[in-house]
């Protein structure tokens, strides 16, 4: 068994393949100009020297492929995805007025959750794909990796704790991660943090956020070690995805008059 | 059973599920810029004031994959192929470099083919898709319309029937048709036409197109109205297809990671 490769986008989604499928279908129902603004494209194509590929191009129809196939009515998005799920709708809309009325156009519910920027740039969001070494904490690191990353955030020359976002975006980030992680409220933990200079308030952040992964982390170690297990949840899922995907996928054939 | 739709750009490629999934893998390899360049995509584009779609844009790549998905050696290809086939090619080699040698780098076999022009411009190709009403003789064309098409083809006001496609675009169009058509060289069927003004030499081409596409297009109305046959032969080559490409496509998952 090969290892898996990220170089392909989306490989998840090629597990069912009614959503290639319909990618395609969606694809030319979908004009350029309408990908060519969507910022991940131009951040992303930007970085690689203006060479990104068509997979990067084209991922929002995949999106809106594995969204329209299960017909669904309500997505789960944060503020970065919903441009990604107005295309989705303008999709769905432009299928049904062109080939019948099939899908629901689905709505969004925006998730509520904070804006998590880089430990090293707090302009810029915190991303999993960021080459920066100590920008991203994730979930796997060490208590000593997430203390390190946060000894080395970047702040400012005020030794004060105060939520300041656009004045002190460095300390605000911290005063946001701090908030995520306990529930409290900005305010709060400002408060909290009251006669704390920057560099202690780093280790308070640092450790209240290692306690908080602590059992996610454990979790996921004891998981990544069955992978008989995970095989199993992975191939369940593939399978009733594909249950629910083939009788859409049989009704679109049938509207675009693919039989 | 709803009308096919010609809105969908290679409807038929989808009868093969795994054209559409090689297609985003294959489109993971492949940089925008690389597409950008081909000319049917600026001409089309252009024509579509600059709305063209995704499927138009990646046409290519699904050729690729209709082309890699059978381990193809040979593709018999017109001219305005060979950039396409050439994407083929870079493709393969990519994939093979990045995953693991699997595809052979087919290899273009350029069909021996006259440039037959538009009868209304004799400076672009004849093609299936242009809108101008007689710039194009349909296979299924009766021999009163081929007739009128001939009679208002462009020429130009010298009477005399020369092969000369720098200077004389439209009466040399229809000798090169007239050659095609008769399968004798250009000066052979000139010589033939000596003492023949355009006028004339019109009704001859027209003539000799006409008795050339009648049992053509005999057979295809005979086809035409058998109906089930051409259902059988659209699923026994799609059955066919099918058992080629399963067992490449599973060698291809297994390369990606996709299990």
């Amino acid at each position: 068994m090969a290892a898996p490769s990220v170089s392909v986008r989306a490989l998840h989604l090629l597990q069912v393949p009614e959503h290639a499928e319909l990618a395609w279908i969606l694809g030319c129902l979908t004009s350029m100009p309408r990908l060519q603004h969507f910022p991940q494209w131009k951040v992303k194509n930007a970085s690689q020297m203006n060479e990104g590929t068509v997979g990067l191009f084209t991922y929002p129809v995949l999106q809106a492929a594995d969204i329209l196939l299960y017909k669904s009515t309500h997505v789960p998005v944060g503020e970065d995805q919903v441009l990604h799920l107005e295309l989705t709708q303008d999709t769905a809309r432009r299928f049904n007025k062109k080939y019948g009325e099939l899908f629901p156009v689905p709505t969004a519910i925006l998730t509520e959750s904070k804006k998590i920027k880089s430990l090293r740039d707090p302009t810029s969001k915190m991303s999993k794909s960021d080459p920066q070494k100590f920008a991203t904490v994730n979930i796997t690191d060490s208590p000593e990796e997430i203390m390190l990353k946060f000894r080395k955030a970047v702040t400012d020359f005020t030794s004060e704790v105060t939520y300041d976002p656009a004045h002190r975006p460095g300390v605000s980030n911290l005063v946001a991660i701090h908030s995520a992680i306990t529930g409290l409220s900005t305010e709060e933990v400002v408060r909290q943090s009251t006669g704390l200079d920057t560099a202690h308030y780093k280790a308070v952040v640092a450790e209240a956020v290692t306690e908080k992964l602590a059992p996610i982390r454990s979790e996921f170690v004891r998981l990544k070690e069955d992978r008989s297990y995970l095989e199993k949840v992975l191939w369940t899922g593939a399978e009733k995805a594909k249950e629910l995907a083939a009788p859409v996928y049989s009704e679109i054939k049938r509207l675009v008059g693919l039989h």
